[in-house]
């Protein structure tokens, strides 16, 4: 079974921010990197993926951060993000979810920064009636 | 709206190995911690807890790991406990956990090692049509 795509959710981090950073929370690198994305991904081709803002996904001494999740897929959670310079590999990176039923993308396919800024994965949710 | 206590998830990595230690998987760490926990969920008045091996929660690197979630609930990803003096405070941060509806835990009401083995958090996940 694949979940509709629509049904992909990209959670970042909005509180990020390096230390000596601004503390200005629009100027914070999560804030930027969601307005980045949030762009990115209402562009036509783009995945179809729902973008959330959240306060904190308790990734603090890994910015930027993100999570990625959908009914019946794993969730992935990625730290080390670069508000700039990590859009195109963020993009890249939910395209091949996307393409997946499960959310298991194979090692070698995924982005650099995938593999070296994963903080952890979660399976799907099943309920006792699933399970 | 109080999910089912039924439907909260503890997921134990069963792989999860201290450096030097086992090689033989029932041995490591991870899968002594998921018997210990299954054993202390099963007695009578625990908190109505499920339990699930995971063969890898990507959090090699702070041994062990644990995932608690559920319907409507934030996900929480806990490292750095042992299978040994872990338990109990395992199972007083579940017991906390599933006495809210929606996994948040005020941070002073946690267990110390809750508090300091965070390893991330994620919101519940909203269906398109909830959201």
């Amino acid at each position: 079974m694949t979940a509709a795509p629509e049904e992909i959710c990209l959670h970042v981090c909005v509180t990020c921010r390096q230390a000596g950073g601004p503390d200005d929370k629009a100027l914070r690198p999560g804030a930027v990197l969601h307005r980045a994305l949030s762009d990115a991904l209402a562009q036509p081709g783009a995945p179809a993926v729902r973008v959330e803002a959240v306060e904190c996904l308790s990734v603090c001494k890994r910015p930027c951060t993100i999570a990625v999740s959908g009914p019946g897929r794993w969730t992935y959670i990625y730290g080390d993000l670069d508000a700039e310079i990590s859009i195109d590999t963020i993009i890249e990176g939910l395209r091949l979810y996307a393409a997946t039923s499960d959310g298991l993308v194979p090692w070698r396919a995924r982005p650099e920064a995938f593999r070296k800024g994963v903080v952890a994965r979660i399976p799907p949710f099943k309920t006792s009636s699933a399970a």
